[in-house]
């Protein structure tokens, strides 16, 4: 079958949303300023569904340094690919501070954190080599996995008798083929704010000898005594072997990094072939970041305002019955089990009724069948959000509870294809 | 073996080059303006390696435009994934007047070209299709097909009888398992400065119904009439089912677009993985690439001046008795055989003696054995600049039939591993 009509027949799991929910539950359009409160469709909401931890989005410093980067270099500045025409003293800079940072010896600036993760994975294993990952990675790392030539295991999320079971079969393989062991897994899991199980997992470095390869992205800025992420809060972090954190997040930016020990760092960055091969981090988000990241040294009260948001929120959700799936990071995922269109309509009303900004998550984001609110508290929301947001959702939980959304699902005549 | 053990042992093709050349051939920083002449080292050198096709990475309209909008809204928004929470109007705008521009009737942003093309691939293809691919495509396809679980076949490189025999055997697989079938290739081969044979592929899609996927990341701005790439310079674009560009060529920035029929667009926004799970393209990218949008429409004499010089480049080169590899675009690629070490020799004595940087494309971004220096025009080159450098590699091609730098490389002791 032509691979066109193949799509139109089956549009995939987003996709079928398309025509029912496009502009408002995907490809929704919030506008104004990046803060608590932005504007949905002409009406003002809180806003909870931004990654901007530390609030550093809208720093003055930052806007400053942004505009003031942009000014003089334009954001085509540098062209071409790092190793080609695209280096900078400002690279090296920002490279260096990240490395003392995140407190590993060198680092190295990605241009985009997706591809940088698939390509750092791809640049460290061959086909003899086997890899072992969480269940519930992100995409990046599943695509990154996809490349490999070799055999790969996945352990049930941070489950660690999976994870027994599983690094005792690649130490057995690894044996054989005469290759290496890579373990992949995340700091902190987005969807569902866990830590990643970092601590038990390097216990087993000694005996089963494996490097590991850990995606940051949300412990970066938020966990740890300084900011340096999950390794530095379970204190492990010299135990891991390849740290990577994307911009995306509490640097409120794009691009991301890759830190370890200098001599690795140095052969990957031989070897990623989405750095080797398309264009070096723009100089403007450089140059912004190391303002950044100065602002994250030297500020940990923009890290302590986050905290004490995230802690009235979770336990304001947990004393109101929500079940937060045992969050230990900034995340409060209020997961859900229900259908997809009651899940549309509970985020709806929020959006219409309360003036609640809420990300619905559902397959293929996570796992079949799960509904996840995801409430991601910054340093820049006030108490008043979040008290009017505890209320709010206190309502709809009896609404919840009383069947109304249910009944409401039963009455609509949305068909969904079941993936 | 331990992963890192592996890695150190055989750092990569091109990491052994990590002692002997890096800060020079290869990470070499070029300072100042983006422009003909920037600085190398402390001294001026006439610059020729930068995909700055148009110029416009210093026009003043467009370091305003990147200007105005960094400031007006910093380089964090918009915050979150297109389909969460980083759609914007302009993000809009730009994917309708870059439809336009390239004759298609509907376009979708790529954050980043390289994984954006990665994930075209991956949601296009399903395992019952069969991928069919040039030789030589960018590394960015080739990681794209690496995903596919299905079969792929490569032709060789611009060859219409290796593509003729591929595209036969991929029917006859594919009828057997029911899948469609994708051809890949791209309107311009950056390396070798040829043309896509698109023409010639194109003539064959009403037999052997395939998809045609065309990464014209070279040709967009600078081939066809209107610049609309190598699909409207060989009079095919309509059938082009997908087309590609970045903007980190003539659009002189970073980011990328698909374009093609609405229904497919569509179907696949909701569809790339590194779309859906990454960050939305930087609004100051998509304000500033409307503007270099309006300036490649309105100002042809852009194009119009760069070929002035391609022509005088190339005609200049060939007169000199220099092969060009038979480059039918912007690209003046001159293509040596010898050995690595010959060939930086010549470029360091380019850039020392001469002032010339060019730079030096060896394996495994081009086949191995193959050295190919690349002559990139752009249209703010002048003629004092073109003329220095014809004569500068005249003197340069006569040591070079002497044997100098033969003789140079063997007194040489530099052992790479062969590869």
């Amino acid at each position: 079958m032509d691979i066109f009509e193949r799509l139109k027949q089956n549009p995939g799991p987003l996709g079928q949303f398309a025509d029912y929910g496009e502009g408002y539950y995907v490809f929704p359009q919030l506008k104004g300023e990046i803060g608590p409160v932005m504007e949905f469709q002409g009406k003002k909401v809180i806003t909870w569904s931004i990654n901007n931890y530390l609030g550093l989005a809208n720093h003055p410093e930052v806007r400053k340094a942004d505009a003031d980067a942009a000014a003089e270099y334009g954001m085509a500045y540098p062209m071409g690919a790092r190793a080609m025409s695209g280096q900078t003293d400002y690279h090296a800079q920002l490279e260096q501070e990240l490395a003392d940072f995140v407190q590993k010896e060198s680092s190295y600036l990605l241009n985009f954190g997706y591809q940088g993760m698939v390509s750092t994975i791809d640049a460290l294993v061959s086909k003899h080599d086997v890899i072992v990952y969480d269940a519930e990675c992100h995409a990046c790392i599943v695509d990154g996995v996809r490349l490999h030539f070799g055999k790969r295991f996945i352990y049930q999320h941070n489950d660690i008798e999976s994870f027994d079971k599983t690094i005792k079969r690649a130490r057995k393989l690894a044996d054989k083929t005469g290759g290496g062991i890579l373990v992949i897994t995340e700091g902190v899991f987005g969807m569902t704010g866990k830590q990643g199980i970092l601590k038990e997992i390097v216990a087993y470095k000694d005996e089963y000898k494996f490097r590991l390869l850990v995606d940051d992205a949300h412990g970066f800025g938020t966990l740890g005594k300084t900011g340096a992420g999950a390794g530095e809060e379970q204190e492990c972090q010299d135990a891991i072997d390849i740290y990577f954190s994307t911009f995306a997040k509490s640097m409120a930016g794009f691009g991301a990094f890759i830190a370890g020990d200098k001599d690795i760092i140095r052969i990957l960055k031989y070897n990623l072939r989405s750095q080797i091969f398309a264009k070096s981090l723009t100089m403007p988000m450089v140059i912004g970041g190391l303002k950044r990241l100065e602002l994250l040294r030297n500020h940990p009260e923009l890290k302590d305002k986050l905290w004490s948001n995230v802690e009235k929120i979770q336990k304001g959700l947990q004393e109101r019955g929500f079940d937060i799936g045992g969050s230990n990071t900034c995340v409060a995922p209020i997961v859900l089990q229900g259908s997809t269109i009651e899940a549309t309509i509970l985020a709806k009303e929020m959006r219409e009724e309360y003036g609640i900004f809420v990300s619905v998550v559902i397959y293929p984001v996570i796992p079949k069948g799960m509904i996840i609110f995801r409430i991601i508290p910054t340093a820049a929301h006030e108490d008043e959000h979040i008290e009017y947001t505890l209320n709010s959702f206190a309502e709809i939980k009896e609404k919840l509870e009383d069947g109304y959304y249910k009944r409401k699902a039963e009455e609509m005549n949305v068909d969904f294809i079941q993936y």
